[in-house]
């Protein structure tokens, strides 16, 4: 037992009208809703990289974070797993995802990264023994190094191609050994800088490439998870590949990765891209390739991933609805990719940030699950295409021609009158619920 | 002869010193670059729509141009015709581009449109004859008529996607008739008002199937020009399906109609959607689907469409620099789809407007063509991926897998040197053509 | 009694589990909240412009809404004022807003104009002595016309300045015979489309020296409203004078008119302008400055004024969390310069719209007071800056000097420790309230 | 003599057709322009932060420079001093700007840093005794360390504003010493990461107390250059007063200290506030507080401060021209707050970074001379306001009353015509000069 949260109890439910900072007030676990454990429902994972690897810096400022185990040693990395799964049970958390950059100390080479790696994949592996919190998916860092400050995959130098390979392989193989139920991708660094020196269709194929390779190697191992993909228009890079939902669907369809890739969708990513949050679910449910969120807000003022832990319910709703109404999680989960602020300095912060998050989270699924049982809003939707289920109507999806079709607009003096979309109905209904 | 212009002579290149508003300083038609005319190399077009039909009207504000062919008859519509045809040979333009809508009064009802299209459509064929300016691209506007509020191909009422099928057949046929070089689909009302009375899924499906009747009818009709989309993320919807190139990418190969269309590339759109132009001109090249652009810009802090006439000629010249490097255009042109400001109410603000721009087109072009034919810039991005060449990298690219590239990594201790992305030697490099 | 709404009832307060839609479900009029009923803290105002005088169109499209009163005619005016009384009847909405355009045909010059202005505002006059809906605020509307094209105030041609000028003199006059309670301005026009042809300093004396005249025609008229400016960003300029309030405080003391003028600020302009609503109310009350709100949103996603009506709980709790601390309104309001989307074309939409919105508003109202009424947040606020109650500290406020504080750093060893700023525990504690 | 730049000569003005990458292209400091040398025009410094102390870190990446003076300690200070005189010698910078920060090691409190700041700043005298190069600036850095994560004169903690005050006395003592020019002031965390948290009138009363006793102080100790306040809208804050000019213009007012303190506009955070860098300059020249420029733009695609070199002539000739316009510089000049993307690791990337920079600043000064000197632009727009030199326009703005105007209005029967405001026209103009 490390003293880090030495004064913070473990958080308990206590409903709504607690006057405990240190309690859930929403989120109880064990509620059933839609016949499914809430715990389930929203399978929660902490980010070990932000929460315990983050020192606080941001472009114009340095460390603010005062932690015993900052530093690069097997024995600090250590202490540092200490506090992470003590904190992991502080929030009774099920999952938690890390890069091997957060968990292990940076050596000198491939060799010293690896053997780092191994050492403290076996130190987790010993705590998840005695630990409810399971891995929700792994991950490795080919952004931060200079090595990849032009990619990893997508870099001008095959060198830096192999040096990643190899990485990811190390960290496949540590999220297979600790149980991982998803491995993703994060390409950072998979873009430009600038047009004027890259070579696009190259970077392209040298990007599917490694994919395959993945993709290959999980089959190899046994792997179970899913792979997926965390798509982000830009920032680091000026531009990053896998842009947005949209952009990683006709990348894995020009190479034929459809159905072995999925996409872990983050709030602030969406945002950056000029979508919502929901929108990205939605898209990605209605493409097939839905898998996991990272539920951080961007702030809307601020052109940057500010990574914050999500705090207003109505939106959360939206995005727990797309999911419910796309069947739930299966291995995807609700991460928080979120920082505490940086001048949120005290332990009992990040205690509360997660907390606050979990909360909002509950109310979130449990309002998208009250409209999803209403019922209504899924009837009005229906409404609106009703029209389509005419054999008419119909027949124009399979085997109507622009010239048989024009013969019936002229012939029935096909004349549409425009219907209301009642969009601010809509709204009020669903603010019956949030 | 209509007096619009009266007083405005046609333009002529004159040189850079030209003192003369009324004249070309860089355009000059007949300049061969790299072995082509400039005109075979801009492929200029007029847009009839901005140029011609737009009252000059904005969000908060009403009608500003005093034209007389303004107003729902076959005569005005007439009278705009011979003012546009005036227009582009004061310009020597070799192009112009239409919808429907712009060219032929409203009608009541489909049959009414149709007919009052092919008046219209009989009488530009007859101005065609004794003109050199030819038809770029035809095009449906299926987007400002109330009845496509909620959308043409992606309506929940069939009635409006039979409608717009419709449409989009008479607009084909006139393109066909006037010798049109491509057929352009723009999806401004595609796309949705809010998530939530809106099925993704469905409204995919409906548009690939608009697209597919477009095909076949194009093929049917021995049409020998490219199917173009022209990408745009919002506005008027707040959100629009063909978002930008990569999102079209995707939903071509989704529906197997990647070999069947192109797209229109325009700058303000690309600026929307959070690329530089040359970024999408670059990423459809890659992707091979690249067919014609829309050269008019946005504003760089305002956040709706500004369609203004291009003035910035480093910028121009990156985008002309990734056509010319993709081989120029084939069947696509320089569309100015670009509005004179509402306040430039004078027939003469029309003229200098297009003449401006053509010359910040031609100065671009050279300036590309200029660096093409240097080759320096090329030949740098080429070195930087040099290290590809060798066997070991190229066998990455084909049969290795991650245990393979780890025990390399392993073996020879392949720990790579990070080298100079040379971004701002690049950028001055680039400045000397410029 | 006009049949537009003819099924629709008044509505009621029915209390959160209502199944009826024409009801509100929060906002009970008489509620008393922190002392004072809900509708007096709340003070609702239905905007003219958006519900009864816009069409539906936008940049792309034209009219969607079909309504018996449009066309510029006194009977056609007289019949958009009979619905506008009946909407308002049906919400029970205490105030209206409208700018002359609104309510009056327009006329083929100033004097027409006047008479027209005239003969509406005796019609409303007389309904309004039969109603308890009253006027929030008056304005004129120096945009939309093509002679304002390049500005009113700020116009570069003297006649354009007079008739604007002249124009609100008739709108004061028309304000205070209605019993308005504010005046507003909001220069939508008033700004440039291009720097290059702009004289920044002339206009900005031009501005001032038309506030300068307002004000004294509002003395001398004895009008006891305030007067507001509007701030706005952009849109439909590219660059508006009034940019925020920030700006409008500096302009304001720049000619000595701080004491006479406040600020109405809208959520979705502040959005453009960078910031959060709450945000610019804090600022404006900070100045000294607050005077009104427009509590119409935008969509966080589109890069123009989109004015729809408010929809989230947490959003608007914090704007009224500003307004109860600096006070609660005094002349102002809450006014709805919302437009219901251009589909919502049947007459229940504009009701639902105002219903849902007006419940939001309630629902966030009493959040706020509950927060500060619970006073927690407050007294977190005041500790936090509870170091600069030491004499020391408050000596640098009044008469320390660097050096003096120089000497104290070096004598005292003066080394501060950083503090946790506790954001996600605060953001924890509002989301106990909203 | 270092060897950091062992192959690099020093650079000479070679004309447009030079071959030599290492040589200006457009900048000769002694060509004469307008009457003055080149070099007295554009005053081009060097910024000593980005250049020397940045080690290439982002948001998502660790240090890729490699440069032998990295770390804490006086020696290494010192021959990072040394190589930034080579570097100054090799550009033949005729200024650098510097924060205490970026050229003296931290210390662990204030007497350290003030005795290490005093050695190299003895250091640095020495050394500009036999160089050229001037110091056009210094500052204090109050925003790296910890201590200022809640703001320096803001801050909620009164030691923290002792401490930041102490440090700007040491810091203006240094400029003093080394005969700077100016004194500035970014405020990067004067400013709020939550509005929760935040007292707003408090902290604008803390940062004028602040900004009062610097220039007391500067009046003390006869420094006889500018204060100047550099805005930003935002980053690292989510709000920062110093939001734009026109704010910080309003803050100054409001506190009565317009006269005593200027504006350092940096093109980038024009560009986050929403404006075009000319605009920032044109406002501030108005409202008579435009000091110096920061000339390094950012990625309009990018919604954080990229903090690149200018590249693009016609952008860089309208801020010129805005300069020009209002006299030129005084006690300012043209710095370039500029980093190398952190891919540039060599040293000439460094070199060849400026030097595309200051050729780039040279053609948009001669572009915006030649502009200014040919007349016709300001004859345009003298033009366009000319109406206002009659006597009753010009009444208007003295002892005209809004009833006197609408009698006028309506005896005269004045009904203005619109006229062109001519954007394409005069665009046209300004791209015969660029
Ligand atoms: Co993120
Ligand atoms: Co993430
Ligand atoms: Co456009
Ligand atoms: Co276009
Ligand atoms: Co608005
Ligand atoms: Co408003
Ligand atoms: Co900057
Ligand atoms: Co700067």
């Amino acid at each position: 037992m490390t003293d880090f949260f030495k004064d913070i109890p473990a958080l308990r439910y206590e409903g709504a009208d607690s006057a405990n900072d240190f309690a859930f007030r929403h989120y109880n676990p064990d509620e059933v809703v839609m016949g499914k454990r809430l715990e389930d429902h929203l399978r929660f994972a902490v980010a070990y990289w932000h929460s315990f690897a983050w020192p606080g810096t941001d472009p114009f400022g340095g460390q603010t974070f005062d932690r015993p185990w900052f530093g690069d040693a097997i024995d600090l990395a250590k202490l540092k797993a200490d506090v992470a799964f003590e904190m992991f049970e502080i929030l009774n958390a099920p999952y938690f995802c890390f890069h091997d950059a957060d968990i292990r100390p940076e050596g000198a080479d491939f060799a010293e990264n690896t053997r780092n790696l191994e050492i403290i994949v076996d130190y987790l592996g010993e705590k998840m023994q005695v630990s409810r919190t399971k891995l929700l998916w792994g991950t490795a860092n080919l952004f931060s190094h200079r090595r990849y400050m032009a990619g990893a995959a997508t870099n001008p130098d095959p060198d830096v191609f192999a040096f990643g390979a190899a990485t990811v392989k190390t960290c496949m193989d540590a999220t297979l050994k600790l149980g991982g139920e998803n491995y993703v991708l994060w390409g950072g660094r998979e873009g430009y800088e600038t047009l004027i020196n890259t070579d696009l269709g190259r970077e392209a194929d040298q990007m599917a490439r490694f994919l395959s390779m993945v993709i290959d190697y999980k089959h190899k191992i046994g792997f179970k998870g899913a792979i997926l993909i965390e798509p982000k228009p830009q920032e680091p890079s000026k531009h990053q590949y896998d842009y947005d939902v949209a952009t990683v669907y006709g990348f894995l369809r020009r190479y034929g990765l459809e159905n072995e890739v999925k996409v872990n969708i983050e709030q602030g990513h969406a945002i950056l891209a000029g979508h919502s949050f929901e929108h990205e679910i939605a898209t990605a449910a209605s493409l097939g390739i839905f898998g996991s969120i990272d539920m951080n807000r961007n702030d809307y003022q601020s052109g940057w991933d500010t990574d914050q832990f999500p705090n207003n319910v109505p939106e959360v709703a939206l995005a727990y609805y797309e999911i419910l109404k796309a069947g739930g999680f299966t291995t995807g989960g609700t991460n928080f990719d979120a920082k505490i602020r940086r001048q949120s300095i005290e332990p009992a912060d990040l205690i509360l940030a997660h907390a606050g998050a979990m909360d909002i989270c509950a109310r979130g699924l449990k309002a998208a699950a009250a409209m999803l049982e209403d019922g209504t809003l899924e009837a009005k939707r229906r409404e609106r295409y009703a029209g389509w289920d005419a054999p008419a109507a119909k027949a124009m999806l399979t085997d109507a021609t622009l010239e048989s079709i024009t013969e019936r607009v002229l012939s029935e003096g096909i004349n549409p009158t425009p219907r209301s979309g009642r969009q601010e109905a809509l709204e009020n209904l669903i603010n019956r619920f949030v």
